[in-house]
């Protein structure tokens, strides 16, 4: 699906789907234009080579799914992908939505195989607002990426609260789901770290070094999508951290857990050893047993029993064994 | 509510709530104007843009709770987020206050959200010696850090304090709760380099950078607080080895702990199996075992339990296995 | 084996493989001449020196299995080793393919010991198309790299493959097996970190630096092989983690498994030593004890000894412990 | 306590207590001033800013106990701050001794609370040699340095004897009191690191950066002792993976020999099993149980446990169980 | 002991042990002149400072064992400290060979206290080829180095061996010998990357940084010792992960073993307790217990008891526990 819209100061903006005014808008001086490509048809993509005549490999990389963030100068032009994030399905986990951009003095191409919020908001400002595309098509990037990274703040949250969950788990009811959630978050956290890292670092170049097609002004605004992006990485490096502690706490409370069982039972055991012993002396068929012919053997013995159990448990108690 | 400050040799210092002479005083070449915004109203907030007319996201920067310390040069001022920290309710905890500066060559703006210790402490000192505020607003912006930075100290004082603690507690009493208080000492650890590290490059560059509102002069008092702050993160860094020494140690004693108990208890119930074995034999019905006529078969047998039962306890001691 | 294509405008595209043609190749000015030594006679090599005049270090390096992407400035040419790889036989395994280049500017000197894909690939891309050679000698070096390369994601995806087997493997069917295939899958992982980090170091001085034999709009198509070595590498790095993470898991289930055992059978220990106890009582020889003379106190008794059982069962599962 | 050393070509060398002689002795051009003061009073301290007028933060700094090196350069004169070591009173500890060195052109002042051996030492060889302070004031800081640094060492034998014992202790005779001194030798090592590794990088810059006060010809000097502190810091740095490789091998020795024992003690009462069940079944009440009533039944059921035991035993030293 | 070899084109090499003639061929434009000391006497060791007169710090070190690597440039001559390896006596082990340079444009001195093998070899070639010395001083220092560093690998080598053995041995047939021998790996693996890695460094300066004594056609030579070098880092690196993956599968392996030993036991005493409690029941002295009186009540009971040792038996292994 192909989506226009060309801005100019005569005759402001207008929203197109028709690629065939393309090479008239980019020979006008005083027209930006945004072409947004979504999940384009092989046809429909062609034009990155017909009309806009991008080098090959930007190209093949932006049809691609690359995976990696990537920032390539060609001059005229900046080829960027960079990636936006969306919730899971499942609590705690995310998807990454690929975004290309090519970036002109005067138009921009976006290109993304799926719907993307960020660029639809932009789109919908851009209808309500006409003057939002005449700050320059470097500042409609700024304005994309800004909402693009934003959206990762909810899917931080929801790390931040399945740590929260899984710390009180691992403390108070370890199970063996507990670990798979854990191996889970690890996993997760490390996509979300190979993600936000580079893009990180991508931003900072955006932001520091100089490029033909962006104006010195709209720098700063992209340096403030680097200070998100620093905060979010940094983030995701913590939780690095986190799941590790979250680790080791489950396995710290499953042993002691463990442990404190396996003890108990083992005091158990060892006060039964001795009654079993004594049962065992008066049950010998020895002739001559005194013991075994006083009134009294009996209930004294069973008696005997009793305080040997006690006095045991109070010294296992006393130990603080128990 | 806001505080105004302002300065002149001529004039010397007053101390006002009224935004409205602060156009005036800005035009004034001679006046140095300190406005210090502590949990302004939005109305109030306002003056940002429509007196001081800073860019605008440096105003939502200042306004949002940005956790992430900050400094961007706007040529004609410095933006700068930085944190204090506070003793928390709970031992060995803390809390961070955001301080928000725009510094200019004759204004400080001062933002913040919480009340401020080292700001409060530097306005009495303004209040008692007119002259304080004449060395300049970068040299104010110094005295602030500086009290800002040394409030740190006490938090890692108790930090010193809780680690001793735990440690003595981890290897002569450790309990759940020892385990409990290290995982939440790692993640005040953790908090604690996330927020001293970041710092540390900022007065760093404040040090060595040349920035337009920054004396030269003044800059290695700056480098005075960096050196702080460098030990504030060194300690903070060693924190991290110490907390890891601490589980280690938890860990290990009480694994040890729980090993000599085992180690007991399955000492004392391999002395009670032979003698149930004994016990067994001599109640065996058969007819013909001639111990069980003997005389003294009983006591003989009670003696010879009571030899192997000791042979065994010295070969243990002796293998020093108890 | 020596192969030989020479291309030049007015001649088109010869292949040859007699030695002798060389020199005067090499004198014409409008001649590219690529010359494959695939695991070559030692008298076949000493063309590198008695033709092509390298410098004896650089050939000394080429003949020797050098293990080490290398790549050597000599002004007149550039001297590189990289590796291809190749599956292992069995499965996840790799194997490298060593490749030499002297890069001159109108030659090119490929030198392997094994056959090499990506090299045969590009052979037939010359015959096919005449014209492949024209766009220069560094632009061929490209075409081998680009396929050398691409050859590294099969094995890419057969480590994700089996991490994801052993994954499972480690979670729900863990043998002493699944310990060798996470060592060995460890150890494969460390060659391929060694493999792809110092090549990706040396595509980034490919690209980046000034070399007189690459002609700088054939830098941004090494620009692209690096992108895809970074991809690589960064996988190759992350595979690390996942495979720590593998023995983390595999310990913790393994470790889990037996405790559980451990823990049922000391509980069944447990619940049968009290029964061992009772029928110890009734087993002794006293005289006077009443309850052996009662009627039903032989079903009493082992009544009791099943409530006693069964109490205890159901503490042990209210207490969660079975 | 304040000394002066005074050397001048024409004066010779001269040692006063006496303050009052200092301004003239630095207004003379050909004089050069040595001023120690060990442990001084306020009042002596004062000198530091009534008569070398030095900068109130590098006062500051230097009558703290700073904890962390320093190198502040104020054009004039440089401001440093290193660290001495001494052996502490336990086995393999240490204590540091502050050094603050305020180095000008002509004079130098040394500032510490301590005795310092090394000042001492340098002291004498003035007063033996009084040539000794003509090759400068920064040949002289070489000097203390050189002898600083050198004390380091027999610090690092200690370390070497303890890190040598506690590896035998661990393997051949652990107790609980080898992982304290594990523990402790931890944080001595991590106390050695965090003293050694910022002066590493203080004699760095003072060997390789220009300062106005230091002579080309004695950077080299400097070097020497940056040489020797690398060699320590390294070495403080190795202590580190040997710390930790001697709490495995105690872990993994205290794991094994508990380990051992509960095998041992396990094969014991598995042994003792089988013969219990034999007796409780000869002592059995059934009428009719033909064994009961052989002559030889009791002789014959002794030697069938015996055997049963010898077997079992056997079977587990083949499988190398014991 | 002294040997010097002196070569020039007019008078050829010439081999000499009198350090007389020494004075009268450092003048000679035209003298190329190799000095090697080897083990000296303290008399030998003086021409250092009375013939060459080289720096006093340099001979300090040079005489010194200084166990870290070193390059000190002092314009006319370079002092280079780098080490050579020997195989140690035991398996795994070596032992460093310190080599001492001091490279001016026409001198070499060579200084070690022991044996060189590869400095023995480049003298033999000096004898064999008496142009050896005729591609200047720098060369000759190459071919001593590249002599030194190949001796690296005979080592490495010896650790692969050592380290398959051991991976072996740790999954096959661990014993306390194997603890032992891994941490002893690990320590010689730290020496091997403590020696190799500043030579690294150094080597890297050698080739790259421009040094008066040091042609620039000779750099290239040097740049091939520092990509051995830099292998020999490499494998020394990776040795780390290999020996700590050793000792995880060893300890793996030892848990596992143990674990299974328990597991068996575990099960063994859990079959005969049921036993136990059954004769424990049949041996009660209850006047009526009607099984007693049952012709078939023993071998009855057996059979029974059999039953049940089968089905718990049957039960474990179809748990998979056994």
């Amino acid at each position: 699906m192909i989506e226009i819209f060309a801005f100019s100061k005569e005759n402001g903006l207008r929203r197109m789907t028709d690629v065939a005014v393309l090479p008239g808008l980019l020979k006008e001086e005083t027209e930006f234009v945004w072409v947004d490509l979504e999940s384009p048809t092989e046809e429909e993509a062609q034009i990155l080579s017909t009309i806009f005549n991008f080098h090959p490999l930007a190209i093949e990389d932006c049809i691609a799914e690359s995976h990696l963030p990537k920032l390539d100068d060609f001059g005229d032009y900046l080829f960027l992908v960079l990636h936006g994030a969306r919730r899971g399905d499942s609590s705690g986990g995310f998807k990454t939505v690929e975004l290309n951009f090519f970036l002109g003095k005067r138009y921009l191409v976006t290109y993304h195989q799926q719907l993307s919020r960020s660029i639809n908001r932009t789109k919908e400002r851009c209808l309500k607002n006409s003057l939002a595309m005449s700050r320059g098509m470097d500042f409609l990037v700024y304005e994309i990426l800004d909402g693009t990274v934003d959206n990762y703040f909810p899917i931080l949250d929801d790390f931040d609260e399945v740590i929260n969950d899984l710390e009180h788990e691992a403390i108070h009811n370890p199970s063996k789901e507990t670990l798979n959630r854990i191996f889970s978050l690890k996993r997760d956290g490390m996509s979300l770290r190979r993600v936000t890292s580079p893009q990180r670092e991508i931003l900072n170049r955006l932001s520091r070094d100089p490029f033909a097609v962006i104006n010195k002004r709209t720098a700063i605004y992209y340096r403030d999508v680097y200070d998100h992006l620093v905060r979010i990485a940094d983030l995701a490096e913590s939780y690095k951290d986190l799941t590790t502690g979250l680790l080791e706490a489950y396995l710290s409370v499953v042993s002691n857990r463990l442990n404190e069982i396996m003890k108990l039972l083992t005091v158990f055991t060892a006060v039964m050893m001795p009654l079993t012993v004594i049962t065992g002396i008066y049950g010998m068929n020895f002739k001559n047993i005194p013991e075994l012919n006083w009134s009294y053997g009996y209930p004294f013995t069973i008696g005997f029993m009793a305080i040997i159990a006690f006095v045991m448990l109070g010294f296992f108690r006393w130990k603080k064994w128990i």
